[in-house]
């Protein structure tokens, strides 16, 4: 049996698309089991309506924590202070049940993060836990992108620790052999950048056990030549929320353009399903959350915008990290990397 | 007479693009004069072969300067060694010749950026030069970037000034009164970032003459809420680069799948005129160059690609920054906000 823990609550469209992409994936997964966090009466009525609770009776449980983490929160006040939220019950939950693996929330992200850091704690000789969401490419394929947020302040170490993790998350979760690496950086010569990115192309040069391929320009980012990118998380932030914001803007642009005159308004009946295949190849709700790699236990960030398909996304990259034994793989390979401690 | 020199070598397209571009601004504009540095020989032949030798007479003369500078030569080295370059000899004119203006370069812009802040000079007071180029928004409106690339390690003083020049750049040659400036940062709250970033924020909300209007966050670029963003050159870089990538790999895979099968051909010949329009929309060489803000005279970098179009749009900015007398503007400004020094 897999055992996550889901805050309800935080997310635009919590509780619902929180309860309801659970059950998606309680669909998907007969061993999985979910403990909801958040408030008890709400809950128990979504489960109730949409027959959950007979239907999955037994394989779910409800934790009463009717508080909310917002953005406006100071992450180390909400930890300290708002001990009855839905996000600090569900990471106290993590921590203190063994049998629980894995948390998903799709709430404040800095409250997130410093919620994992210090109370679930790292893995032994990793600096810091970081995100990694993945993105579609234009070939069909996915890319990964460490880190998109969790730590803006950052050493070359970070980075080589962020491709050592991330290349083994591609290989669990994604399958990908041997992912590629690259570094972000404003040019692809090798002496590009600031002191940090000199520094990080020499030492990911010597990394053992990595594929790294050198530095990659911003706008390669979906060009299916990279698995992996590594930045830090200021950067990654804007590359992964450009490529968003670029893409949303561009479809509705064009969809408008579409509607604008007769001739426009037959060729986009025609072509109806290529502009929905679009829509759905760049809708982020697609590819899930941004696992935080480097803690103990494994979470998920859900993008703030969630819908259930997006929530089910994440519960499934969860169970995978879990089911492939993710987290102890990358205890044994920072061992290797840094020698016993 | 406006008078620029115009270096012809180190772009993807030149020498041809530059002087195609060059001949369609001295059409646009009756009392331009442009002196083009590059190979005498191959100037002399693209000029004579476009009749611009009888057409344009008197308005135009050539400097020998065989040599390229690639983005492999270190920038420093580049300029010490490589005098016959022609980026080098423009800027030598450009320092020189007090009747030259201004400079247009489509070459390697790390040499660009160390060659005009050591030979130009900046503008006293001014920490250092910094990119702005613009980009077309949603709502038909353009935003400006302000940096991307010239400075990856930067102050909080160098965001203020980045919003002083950017804003009187976007008043003078875009007619944009009063820019709403915004703060590049991983969420829009005002505590957000890091240290560079808080103290940017505060700085900012008390500097006089711009309208601050907060944290941007990357996914809303587009969105034609703000007119200049600021932000280091490393963020800046991977913000244009990702929006330019995003947008070619989009359209690129739309115009695939609208071939994809006779249903889709039928639609794309009706929408022909409108995926056009998204192309053009979307093409860069439609809105010209960086220009090199806090220089003593006006430096505009064409992206490498830089087609004859682009080519004549960076000669308008430069033309529109000295008949708008940019330059003195930005003086004043910057001797306002610091005092005389």
């Amino acid at each position: 049996m897999v055992k996550i823990v889901m805050d309800c609550l935080g997310g635009d469209h919590s509780p619902d698309a929180n309860v309801e992409g659970s059950l998606r994936a309680m669909d998907l997964f007969p061993d999985l089991y979910i403990l909801f966090t958040g408030d008890e009466t709400a809950l128990t009525g979504l489960l109730k309506a949409s027959g959950a609770d007979v239907k999955y009776a037994g394989r779910y449980e409800i934790v009463h924590a009717p508080g909310v983490i917002t953005g406006e929160d100071k992450p180390t006040d909400a930890i300290r202070l708002k001990k009855d939220a839905s996000m600090i019950r569900a990471i106290r939950i993590l921590r203190e049940d063994p049998s629980v693996s894995a948390m998903v929330s799709a709430g404040a992200t800095g409250a997130l993060v410093a919620a994992a850091t210090l109370r679930i704690g790292r893995i032994r000789g990793i600096r810091r836990p970081a995100f990694c969401p993945v993105l579609p490419t234009m070939n069909g394929g996915i890319v990964g992108i460490c880190d998109t947020g969790a730590n803006v302040d950052i050493t070359p170490e970070y980075l080589q620790q962020y491709a050592v993790m991330g290349s083994m998350y591609l290989q669990k979760v994604y399958g990908i052999r041997d992912p590629r690496v690259a570094l972000l950086n404003i040019g692809t010569e090798s002496e590009k950048g600031d002191d940090l990115r000199k520094q990080a192309y020499l030492l990911l040069k010597e990394t053992p056990g990595i594929n790294f391929v050198g530095n990659m320009e911003s706008r390669d980012l979906l060009s299916g030549k990279y698995d992996l990118v590594v930045c830090d998380g200021f950067a990654g932030n804007v590359l992964v929320k450009t490529t968003e914001g670029t893409s949303l803007e561009l479809l509705k642009r064009l969809r408008k353009d579409m509607m604008s005159d007769l001739r426009s308004k037959i060729g986009a009946l025609f072509l109806k399903h290529t502009i929905m295949k679009e829509v759905q190849f760049m809708n982020y709700q697609n590819y899930g959350g941004s696992v935080l790699l480097g803690c103990e236990k494994t979470v998920v960030k859900g993008h703030g915008s969630s819908r259930p398909e997006a929530i089910c996304k994440c519960i499934e990259q969860a169970y995978r990290m879990e089911t492939g034994r993710l987290n102890e793989e990358l205890t044994a390979a920072v061992r290797a990397l840094y020698g016993e401690e």
